[in-house]
């Protein structure tokens, strides 16, 4: 089976030019400025953006938290990014405390055997408690299967935050397994002191949920991960950076010439604090965490991504009904889920109000949305890029198309739109993962499975095409 | 009772002129260029600086640690201290875990009942254990007693280390008793596992304290305290920074107008890290926390007590005989109990090195050991300043005295000196306390109890004359 | 002739008691809780502060400029002084290019015995041009004189503006001569460039002062200058910071520990760049320079004040006429003569929004118009503190006194004020100089001719009380 | 004609993949897995880097300079530019004072025409005298010709130097025309000062040329460049920047998202101010401005690269012999024609040092020397990269290919080597320029001319294929 994208605007993270993709199989066998190569199939891109399937690097799907567990399963969740653009994603395979790391990472192959996606998957690994040092040595394996990176949450006391020891010992773990270090960075001690003080002074609203994790939490945090880090050897990257607070630790660090990276999220370029005010209860819907910061910094956070301080935008996606699941917190703002959707609006967002904006530029979208995720959690070059033996993931994208953001229209089980409304010029037209149209137009024409497990690179090491066949077999 | 200082060159944090001081029982009465008023007594202080009596707000006097106890009481601690100069010191009384916070002070009366003191002593109460919350109430009377300081150990874990809550915790009542916090800024949770790794590998050694212990732990538990500290809306004081990348913090915080201060101690300006390599483990001589670092920190510190981002210079006396108490760690530096000497040495240290040698001035080094010592710790203006209505706690200082810093000739009970042997030049010649000579030359005239317990105000306020009084009655 | 002042509030930079203060001649001799001298003359301080004479180091007493002279002479413009608590100020003699240095140091000479003075007066030397360079001897030679500052401006293109050339070996000159350098900072060829921009697009109206020297400009200067003087080894003093950004290369230069320091002016913490949009040319009142800015500055400039960043506060006074001297600038805002009034407000308006609204403590007041002033300028310790020994400059200041800022009440020639209308508490009640009474109530009670001239000590060397009369018979 | 280039390792500045690439004409046509395309040409490329043709943006061939000319015409100059993998450069054509801009163009265009180059070759204007402002109009005309930057001198006093108003008027200029702005960025004022300082007291020799040069002299003119740019409002980029102190205004620029960028040269990175005490005048090999610097630069500049505080790597190839042009000043430092040789050796050192020492990786070297340059420069995408549509500018590198740097076999006039026997692996095996092979191992195998004149893109601006046309034709 042989594709031929013709005519498109290839835009890399670098590179920019008008050119043909002859894609053979799996990946791209050509580019060239005029490419007659009797294909099987030709997809007309003249007028469009060709760019990299987008990777998620951070999303949460049927992942168990605070009583009940996200809507999204695989198939639903990866069906939605598939819509916008997203054609892999790395999600946080999490140890329940007690539960050892193998049978945790076996839960969530069953997850992804279960609901099969239809984008490719990736597995980060969450870990949540050390049984003493117990399971060093099984945090020392999980890179073996593919998974390269280690989560850790520095919040939610008294569920799966860790101390500081858990915390450290994991990255030195990193430092000789070649795993890359990704940390929740929010004080948990202080947030929980600060939350039980509100409650006892009656405050259950929504908005208490930022008034209780103010950003000093989240910079105290963050600098403290940087510095462990530091000292343990590892790379770090610092997960949903919300505000120039936390910005500031980042980029003093990378100013040292530190192995930190960081990422925000769409929602913390859009949503502010007062959003949790709305009236019943429908703040619930914007309590994610960190939790959205005062408006002033979604400037500075662009500004982060245009210097290069922040490094990647992932969605976060956890998404939690309103209707049903936000409102175990209705009187209670301590007992709202935790997280909000996002994983297909993602790009729409920054098109058009990074690019068309002039905030960023076409290449710098690719770069924090494809090639940076890529390289970072050891995707590259196989993909995050349009390149020559690279996997055939690959978005042709129409500027000009518009665009109502909407739970009405959008593909996640979730009930809600966090950009309810939003018009926005810039989609997606057709959407294929490894040489497989799985979107075109508001189809999808892939079934579940076209997506499957990806085994990731270390940190720093390249995921060559035969890389995958080699750790299939092992 | 009066006496007359004749002639001296008085020196305060501020002015620097020649003149007379008339003391009248306890205090300044007078202060004149030719004052003839028929004192009982008249002491010709020609050609010597006449400055303030030093406050060591950085002491443990008989205090428990790792099995035994510091080898100095109230009763030779503070002769040792008088020697040096100084007529005030604030002590640690340590809440044992599990200990009651009243008891805790007790026990601390207690001790300067049995050993009384030559100089007058404050208390800090150091923190270890809230008993779930359930004590915060007994920590937030402590400033009642005239006990305005609260200190927290981020380090010692196991024993004396607290978690964030409990610093948090501490904070928020500091916040509203007008108390100071004190920090011991190192990691301990970082620090535990470099510690269990390196006995695990056999290295044993005293040099092992300071490889265990690197500047970014200190660094990073100096960040979270603060921005905790900022957090919780009360002041804080960070004790014995050692290194530039704990400057670094405090600078920052102090840049943005937060109520941050810090202290160094003599010792981080003059031991590196090679003296704990010394052989036949004479090396534990030097075995104090922060350990000593790499000797390009000392002009950066001295830099930083240029420029005010220290504001202080304390001694962190915790004696520990090397004959038969440092031993305890001979096969496991862990086991070496934690502290120097120095109470005695630290303006004969900073006189010769800092003033002589133009690192510093007179007025700036009585700021950094008696000014602001006093008004940090609810001292001033009773004590800490050369004023009417002062405290006539006076040094008569000989700036041109030879002096060999010894161990045969210190009056602690510790059995070596971190400068045996330096040579200085500059040394106390008439110590006042209240009024009455304490030291004379070589001799101790006070008997023990010349000193005594001394209420301080809270941070902030003013302790006047008459406070004293009004707090002892109540 | 002796005078007690008994029972005041005694405030000095470090210190804050209550006292007598016994002064014989022009010096103070003794301080005491309780003098009964038989002093000839008794002032009853109770329930009044007593701080040191205020020093204004930074005004412009009939000063030629663009074509007028500023509308003080040394009697009116002292005078205006005492009342505001100011006991010496040290003004700018100003070089007219192509002039000798002794003939423009002789003109002010003249100045001050043609309008003798009611407090004491120091000099600047302002260099305008050294001749090629053959002047460089006559500037060695001023600090002889007892003027040990040099001001240089890096503004004023075609008038006294410096080049780099100037200005560095000038510095150079003071890295020998034990003398300290003054900048004014600011951009002149950039802001001469958008000057004459914006006259030939017709904005000539005074707000335009502000547009066409943006914070950049002084902040590039700022930067120049201090860079400069580090590479010829001289101190450095950075006149009247207006801005954030000025600020910030100060606060670099200090954290590096370079003998850089600055001050800003009252206004800059007041008024902003609104003002000059007054309607009826009332803008022109605001025409000073560096430009009043965003407002937003206000309180950073507050903030630098506290931490220490800038160590003064000046008033700048340089009065021109709204009536007839700003006029000459009715229709080309570059022909407005810059400056404006202040300097009987400073202490004013410094003590009600600083003191009262609790950004600073009345000894930081002290500190920053009286004692680094007299420290910085060579006046110390015989001006700037109340100490036995130094001259007997002194303020009682009531603290509770109403008072209404206006041009009707004030007592300069200038017939504006910038704080018209300004109600303010707190003004001085009695005003001493060198033992004298010069001010008393609303009266003034001294002569012209109660104040002299200053010859001022080197850079880092005290005024002793004999050095003057050294220096008187030299 | 067609070639084909087989079976390389391709790395861009963001890909890195193994392929072919068909070249057709002047422009690469098709990259694929396995082209089979009957090209006239094949060259195998298996086990080499296939990396794009590096661009040298700072030059000066056949330089009039302190009464004499560079050494290497264009002819010479960029036969040694091909030799080191470099198939365009941008010379600075620098106008004479009192020459007009127009001449000052033709002039360089008469070079290239007297001497073509081998490689294709874009200009700088050098502008050194606006003549009072009446050549504005022809600096804003130069971007028609396709000489889209100015370069100003802040050095040379006397000679090239401009004033601020000259260097502002033109920065003005740019941000109008969209023209980049280059500085050299030295304090000429006060190195004229110190130059003429140490020529008076006999100091004559090389190392005294670093003596008057101190770092700050380069940082100050940094920092007020930068913020002269961005009042402005043009583009700005810092050439030859040799030391941290010129490093940190420019991280502190890009961090607050101003339009500053910045280079280093290969000699910054290796040669320090030790080596201009060379005996037998040996020493002013060295001469070059800004001088060698003190050794620990070297790591700090490496630092910047590669945390893209420093943008891009030059040469700054401005060869003057050392038999009898550097002689010139044998008994006066000042009078050393300043500038070294270097064009052929940057991609050798830089691979050698910095990709097989691991500072950089081979992406970042692509980067810093081809696409950085190209994108900053106005020649992408059409040179800086390798991509359908972009010139086959192609180096295929052998990165085990072992060599001894010398002037005996490099191919510049020049007489020493900057790095002479320096031994590196790696270099080139075929450069080739617009599809036309120029080296063939140690041949050149294009006859002068094959190089030609580019109209380069504004600022921002793509240099599209056919732009080049279009501008040539009008």
């Amino acid at each position: 089976m042989s594709t031929l994208i013709k005519g498109g605007h290839i835009v890399t993270a670098v590179d920019d030019y008008l050119g043909d993709i002859l894609i053979e199989g799996e990946t791209i066998s050509a580019i060239g400025a005029s490419l007659d190569a009797g294909a099987d199939r030709v997809i007309d891109a003249a007028g469009k953006y060709v760019i990299p399937g987008a990777i998620d690097p951070h999303t949460h799907m049927e992942m168990p938290f605070g009583g009940t567990v996200t809507c999204d399963d695989f198939t639903s969740g990866t069906t939605s990014a598939a819509f916008g653009g997203v054609t892999s994603l790395v999600d946080f395979c999490l140890q329940t405390p007690g539960q050892s790391i193998p049978d945790a990472l076996a839960t969530w192959h069953e997850k992804i055997e279960r609901c099969p996606p239809v984008i490719d998957v990736g597995f980060h690994m969450a870990i949540t408690d050390l049984h003493d040092g117990g399971r060093l040595e099984d945090v020392a394996q999980v890179p073996e299967q593919g998974v390269t990176s280690y989560k850790l949450f520095m919040a939610y006391k008294g569920a799966i935050m860790v101390d500081d020891e858990t915390l450290f010992r994991t990255m030195q773990v990193a430092a000789r397994t070649g795993a890359l270090v990704m940390v929740h960075a929010e004080n948990g001690d202080v947030i929980d002191v600060l939350v039980k003080q509100a409650l006892a002074e009656g405050r259950t609203e929504p908005r208490w949920h930022a008034a209780t994790r103010p950003p000093h939490t989240e910079a105290e945090a963050t600098d403290r991960a940087i510095r462990l880090a530091h000292l343990a050897g590892c790379p770090l990257y610092v997960v949903h950076v919300s505000c120039q607070e936390a910005v500031e630790p980042v980029a003093a660090a990378r100013a040292r010439g530190w192995r930190t990276w960081a990422e925000t999220c769409t929602q913390y370029l859009f949503i502010n604090e007062q959003h949790l005010e709305e009236p019943d209860f429908q703040g619930a819907k914007y309590v994610f965490t960190p939790p959205p910061r005062p408006a002033h910094n979604h400037e500075l956070l662009w500004r982060a991504l245009q210097t290069g301080v922040l490094s990647a935008v992932s969605s976060d996606h956890c998404p939690f009904r309103i209707s049903d699941q936000k409102t175990l917190g209705r009187d209670d703002f301590s007992k709202i889920p935790n997280g909000a959707p996002g994983i297909e609006n993602r790009l729409h967002m920054l098109h058009h109000f990074g690019v068309r904006e002039s905030r960023i530029t076409m290449s710098q979208l690719v770069d924090l949305c494809c090639t940076q995720p890529a390289r970072l959690f050891g995707l590259f070059p196989r993909k995050g890029t349009i390149a020559v033996g690279s996997d055939a993931d690959i978005v042709i994208w129409n500027g000009e198309k518009p665009l109502t953001l909407s739970a009405a229209s959008h593909h996640s089980n979730i009930d809600y739109n966090l950009f309810e409304g939003t018009k926005v010029v810039g989609a997606p037209e057709v959407v294929l993962l490894r040489g497989q149209v799985i979107v075109e137009g508001d189809e999808l024409v892939a079934a579940p499975g076209a997506g499957r497990f990806v085994a990731r690179a270390r940190f720093g090491e390249q995921l060559q095409p035969a890389h995958e066949e080699r750790l299939a077999r092992t």
